[in-house]
């Protein structure tokens, strides 16, 4: 069951789209309304955007473009110390135009804290933001991890302020990559969820649809914070990063076995889903990745798809169950207490990506095959993620962004610019520690269960074959399609 | 800093141990003691052994056997519709002779309960049964699982009862195994933990004593129920099961990259660790593995081992972080909910684990190479798991058994007669379950850094080399290893 959402907006035109049995309310962006945020934010002085991670120079930098010409301050705040105040100051936020200073200052003197220190700062200091932050003003959050937290030890939001959020379906870097691309093409963008989770003053919605777009959001569509985090941080762990990591590494170790060189390996797995796949499914949809095969590829893909789709929907829905119950949060957490002793590790020093670089340097891309099998069970594992967030009773546009889109158009493309490493730390550290801890489980799991079956040993669902082909999402994939142009993330 | 714990018994001996910089209270078994289980377990009827897993057979059968020429009823008691209903027949538990019956009228009616059936039957029915038990009875676990989970949902243990825990450390098959081989060697068997919860009659504390001695116990030690199920759920996903199951997937995978044929590289992990690295450790310890090599060997286990043991702790911490945070437990207590969907795949099926069933099939035991690369991962991964638990504060025979012992005297030998799933399925679902989610951690981190390192990317930090020679817990094995006789245990 769907759950059933809307909003209304005194400034922005709401668009209804309909998504398979429904509709869902959504806000189309563009260029064209910038106007429209400067009204929204005329009666504050100042966004504080808070941290310099993943989303922070994103949205500082987005925020301060759009708000041009406006009377209002976009200014970013960082702990004392922080070695991130060198970036800020390079791109024009210093001390000396006053828009940089002291977190807690910058908390406490602003309007509209937007808080996008990472999840675990998030923790440790929300007591004191929540402290310092005026009565009246509005706490911004890219994310629902910290209502996850807040959950999790028994504790709530002040109720002296309004709690908006505004989740970009796609890393920081891309978010600014588009949006800057959007100068030539109106509505280049990453979409973004936005949900208001306390609204004090009437102001709530509109400070956050103005704030999606302000950040180049092509459409911006309605959630709630605890639906937020949970298909986020699911997501992230299964096809966004996760699972994507683990079928390449072990449909590469396969495809070897059976007798191709490393670069042959590397060329029709990662190199197949950044490319082809990847490109067929942002212009086309998924259903489209089946229809480019011929006969053979097809029954290749069926195979794959019919022998990799329970075995991937059990890590995913395990994924799914353990970020439900508060156990991803604290392991995040956990996680977190231990860098010290034990720092985040390399992932792409192993064959495969050492590979891969030299491939990458030879790349004709138009020659990249497009792997019926690698197709099937990337395809499968993400129908599985989409049929798992169906099932919680996710929004569609939240489902078709957190499982499609952002692997598509935001995170894939990294992985074809520079391979694993530079797609999954470019994200959080949430995102990071969640890709390490489930990409293996994919790649096990796949290997003792769906390359067992295809290799004759286990009986097969072909039935799995006609759900596929008949699922709702290719139309709500489509829908969805055209609330954005065809844009490709250029990364160079 | 390592737990105290002391114990009174008015019935048997209290054996001091030295370990390390401390003492240890024991108490060492035999059957020569069998006419001390008869006194302590003189004021009662009826043993109730609830649950047909893995240790239910093993348990009811050795307390039967013990017991023999009493007046003490052991009864196995099942679920209506129970499919172990056979089983217990066929070893003689029937309802002709009183000996099996329906599990909450056996609950209802024994003056000691021991309760074993899964973990997650626990968590299910652990209210009734509370409920029905006898007022002034005892209730035994054989596992600390139910106490987690109590606290993790905010409940307690009723009042009205003792609280013991007997915990062998090893599967249900090889505690009846060695019991067995014990009519022949006295004091053959697996060595148990002890926890003493809640006494509210003075008696609770010979009863586990009596219990563990009448199991086959070669010696048992104290520990609490709380230490015990963290040690316990811990070291299962670690070196036990999880870890193993990684180490040899990786090394397996690499030894064939650098082009050993698929029996050289199944010989080289899998048998090398089943075969002389268990047989070493088990009668000489684990820094014998590293005498037993000559100059060069001893070369190449030095860097395997400082290469891995930092990424195989930064596993393990964290498995033990989510043990202790009860994150874990509710992971399975999730995937219990799963299984009509989900039920737990097969894990035998890959290339490695076939092409080990043919070099089973032509071993020759005395050829099995001593790899070095092997035995300095898997050693490493052996002293991180000991690091954990001590700086966590575990006991030392605690540490030892659960971390040493029961790898090379219990598990290991499973999986050197019939593969990984041999060992790893006959245990409990709690162990298989972590088995299934952390061994492709291991395999990961390995790879990406481990195998690095070794291939010279990274800096190795060689004092890991002299800790791992002057480590206390060498000592403190072979004064443990004096508490048993050393026997093989004998599949077949």
């Amino acid at each position: 069951m769907v759950m059933s959402l809307d909003f209304d907006s005194n400034v922005f035109t709401k668009n209804i789209i309909e998504v398979a049995d429904g509709k869902e309310s959504v806000v189309k962006g563009g260029r064209n309304l910038f106007p429209l945020v400067h009204q929204v934010f005329s009666d504050i002085e100042q966004i504080g955007v808070i941290g310099w991670g993943s989303q922070g120079p994103a949205q500082a930098q987005n925020l301060r473009d759009t708000l041009a010409g406006s009377n209002i301050r976009v200014k970013v705040g960082l702990r004392p110390g922080s070695s991130s105040v060198e970036e800020a100051r390079a791109v024009g936020f210093t001390e000396e135009n006053g828009t940089l200073g002291d977190m807690m200052q910058v908390v406490a003197e602003s309007d509209i804290v937007l808080l996008l220190i990472s999840d675990a700062a998030q923790t440790d200091l929300y007591p004191d933001i929540f402290n310092v932050m005026k009565p009246g003003a509005t706490l911004g959050l890219s994310h629902g991890f910290l209502l996850g937290h807040l959950t999790s030890v028994g504790d709530d939001f002040p109720d002296t302020i309004n709690v908006i959020a505004v989740c970009p379906k796609g890393m920081g870097p891309s978010v600014r990559r588009l949006y800057v691309q959007g100068a030539e093409i109106n509505g280049a963008g990453i979409n973004s969820s936005f949900a208001v989770h306390q609204d004090i003053d009437g102001k709530a919605t509109d400070y956050a649809i103005a704030w999606a777009v302000a950040l180049g959001s092509p459409y911006c569509f309605q959630t709630t914070l605890e639906s937020e985090y949970k298909s986020d941080i699911f997501g992230e762990r299964g096809i966004l990063l996760g699972a994507v990591h683990g079928i390449v590494e072990a449909l590469y170790q396969r495809y070897k076995t059976e007798g191709m060189s490393r670069e042959e390996a590397f060329d029709n797995t990662a190199e197949s889903v950044t490319g082809p796949i990847s490109r067929i499914i942002s212009k086309e949809g998924i259903i489209a990745v089946y229809e480019h095969l011929d006969r053979e590829g097809r029954a290749g893909f069926e195979a794959a798809y019919v022998a990799s789709y329970t075995p991937a929907k059990e890590i995913l829905q395990e994924i799914y169950d353990d970020v439900a119950c508060g156990n991803e949060i604290r392991s995040v957490v956990n996680a977190s207490n231990r860098y010290d002793r034990f720092p985040m590790g390399q992932i792409d020093g192993t064959e495969m990506w050492v590979v891969g670089e030299g491939v990458r340097a030879q790349r004709v891309e138009d020659e990249i095959p497009l792997n019926p099998t690698t197709a099937g069970v990337y395809c499968a594992t993400m129908m599985a993620q989409i049929d798992v967030l169906l099932e919680a009773g996710h929004p569609y546009s939240e489902i078709v962004n957190e499982s499609v889109i952002e692997c598509v158009d935001s995170l894939n493309p990294y992985m074809h610019f520079k391979g694993i490493s530079h797609m999954i730390d470019n994200c959080s550290n949430t995102a990071r520690l969640g890709a390490r801890k489930w990409a293996s489980r994919f790649d096990y799991i796949l290997k003792q269960q769906a390359f067992t079956a295809l290799d004759g040993n286990q009986p097969m669902n072909w039935a799995l074959v006609d759900n596929f082909r008949s699922h709702p999402i290719h139309n709500v994939l489509s829908v969805v399609g055209e609330m954005r142009p065809s844009v490709d993330i250029s990364l160079s």
